[in-house]
């Protein structure tokens, strides 16, 4: 694709022709929610102007979440970006389109989807390895199944919120290894996980699978996912059926949706290293090598950075990231269960081999013994009350070009 | 409450004018989903027999799902419930009511609710300590934390079905001890866990506690829950996030929910014995007693039965379970996570102290070491492709009557 916007937009904008990420926008004087496409640092009003602009198939983008859309599958998924591409593009349609083009800080951005089911992996090695030193330091460092299977468990879809939204500190029960009795209380262990997440459409039914190949007709775009743990509360809670109060206060994600398909120069294979077990078949797509990397099972080359109150305290990359987003569906499906339009799933923090790469403060602070410090000189292991946490990412475009993904952020409020 | 119906049932009908279960249906002939009311074995057609009678807040039964009831919290449900206790005993009100009731066998019976998210819960002891000397020998049968927090993880929301519906057996990975290798195939163990679900209504926002004495403003029914389970599966996956493809393929419920207030006469202390520990406050009701037992933090004299293809296997008892569904509510909203319409979460399975009392196969038959035999002569261990599975439970009603909940029923078919 060698389209040229007519906005004019310099080539390495992370928001350019490239991109067009979806999102569900309000204004002040229009507040009804609809599906705008950003461009540049515009919002297009994608339901009024297929409207104008007689495109009846943008029909679907009149309604207040994007679950609409992606439950018309993969082919007008496409159709829909080939249109929009076309009218950002072609200067025949400025005059139509313009119009119909808002400043970004003129409108109210809500949560893009509603949501289904919430799924949470745990893809990352170094992540998964990291967190089994510091919690199990008895045991190897990865769970015996981890290079098998994409681990992974349920959220809570209901707790799930908008870029932006902050939250109270959550409470809860916390016993340390040499406490009598289990103390209630705010959480003092309060961490980040900087993970991508992963929108579902083309529902399926109970008994049906989708394969490592078939999963790009059903994962139509990424989100970064900042998802909220309260160590403390999580790690006496969680054997022997895992994360749930330490995890569902609160999960934010970005408000811009960018589709799959803008990432397609992102593509790149999984790592692997000499003595990884070959996967079962069931995980492997078309054109993997034989520890089914590669080919449909493609990772990405997308770079994140978190900044806490400002300063940057992490860059992950999650071209480490052991798993892909086509196994994790996969995966999901095997068992018959079905999918709806909606459907989120996460990564699982991304951390990478080095230290400035860790995705959670639990790593960066190698569980509380190093502390490290904001550019104010004030030392950090866990958020403290006031924190605002700004997650964003990158990824190489087409034609040498930048795919910005929407920011996630969130500001750690006193516990009410 | 004395009322009797002018439908001159027996006093021990299970489905009396103590009862009045709430359903969603529909008819051949007209069939928009729409809420009914079980009496005897007719079914109210309670949107139209609203609208007859000209009781404009049945406005809401004329809904597809229970949510929008749901949602108007319990002060509504209690009016709701005064009404068809008043037009279903009053028999001035014969003539206007009886043509909106239906014979059974004429209705289609539907999912009652939107699930928004699932959680099921580990409430018996019975069962989590059986569960522990089966998978883990070596380690106390219960968890440390297991009496100081009802443990809990969320399940998949998307693939709770009502009863009488079929699901295929689960594919997925599975390793014994001895195997060099994970396979993959059909679930080898495939188990029920017979659970109450119970559904919530009155919806919160982030960073609001639902306490145990405001859990009754949010409970507002009861159903039978199977957990339908894939014990190799969930072997191999669960360490260390939990559950997820051994139990996401299918949850069944009952088509019919049985409000909290029918079970007024069914009300218990939950077992305590000595030496349990004292709970913390944020699990004590009021008038509970130094473990957290009693008044609002009460349990169920609910008996349930469970047969498979026609052959009673255990006779489990509710009124053994640990924890209240009040104190699960309040765990779950604790952190500030907020609750939905349509929420629904389990007991998890109920076990007895004896053997005739286990609520899955997996006790039943100790991990496959004690088979067990159907009226036909044939073994069980765990599931085989064709086996169908009725759970039914009753509870003392008032006065003397039985509230007898909707069965929940489903059959195994083979591998798709």
């Amino acid at each position: 694709m060698t389209a040229t916007s007519w906005l004019d937009l310099p080539a390495d904008h992370p928001f350019g022709i490239h991109h067009l990420p979806y999102g569900i926008f309000s204004t002040a004087t229009d507040p009804g929610r609809r599906v705008g496409v950003r461009i540049g640092d515009l919002v297009l009003d994608a339901s009024r102007a297929s409207i104008s602009a007689g495109y009846a198939a943008g029909g679907v983008w009149s309604a207040p979440s994007l679950n609409p859309f992606l439950g018309q599958g993969s082919i007008a998924w496409a159709a829909g970006r080939a249109w929009l591409t076309e009218v950002l593009s072609d200067p025949a349609y400025r005059s139509v389109i313009e119009r119909h083009l808002l400043p970004l800080d003129a409108v109210t951005l809500h949560l893009p989807i509603e949501v289904g089911d919430y799924v949470d992996y745990y893809a990352s090695a170094h992540h998964a390895s990291n967190v089994g030193k510091i919690f199990r330091p008895d045991s190897p460092a990865l769970p015996v199944n981890w290079k098998h299977l994409p681990i992974g468990y349920h959220g809570r879809s209901g707790t799930v919120v908008v870029s932006g939204t902050d939250f109270h500190r959550p409470s809860g029960q916390r016993k340390g290894p040499q406490d009598p009795a289990p103390v209630f209380g705010p959480s003092v262990r309060l961490d980040i996980e900087a993970e991508l997440g992963y929108v579902v459409g083309g529902a399926t039914t109970m008994g049906e699978r989708v394969s490592v190949d078939e999963a790009g007709e059903h994962v139509f775009g990424v989100v970064i996912l900042n998802d909220w743990s309260a160590r403390d509360i999580q790690a006496w809670e969680y054997v022997p059926l895992g994360p749930y109060l330490g995890k569902s206060f609160c999960t934010s994600i970005s408000a811009w949706v960018t589709p799959m398909v803008a990432l397609e120069a992102a593509r790149i294979d999984l790592p692997r290293e000499e003595g990884d077990p070959e996967v079962l078949p069931y995980l492997r797509g078309t054109g993997t090598g034989a520890q089914g990397s590669g080919g449909t099972a493609y990772g990405l080359d997308v770079h994140l950075q978190v900044s806490v109150n400002g300063t940057v305290v992490t860059r992950p990359d999650y071209r480490d990231m052991y798993w892909s987003p086509a196994q994790m569906l996969a995966h999901m499906t095997v068992n018959g269960a079905s999918i709806r339009d909606g459907d989120l799933f996460g990564s699982g923090t991304i951390s990478g081999p080095d230290k400035g790469q860790r995705g959670s403060f639990l790593e960066l602070a190698w569980g509380g013994a190093e502390p490290f410090e904001l550019a104010d000189g004030s030392p950090r292991t866990y958020l403290q009350d006031g924190d605002e946490v700004v997650m964003t990412a990158w990824a190489p475009g087409p034609d040498g070009s930048r795919i910005g993904l929407g920011e996630v952020s969130g500001r750690v409020l006193p516990t009410r």
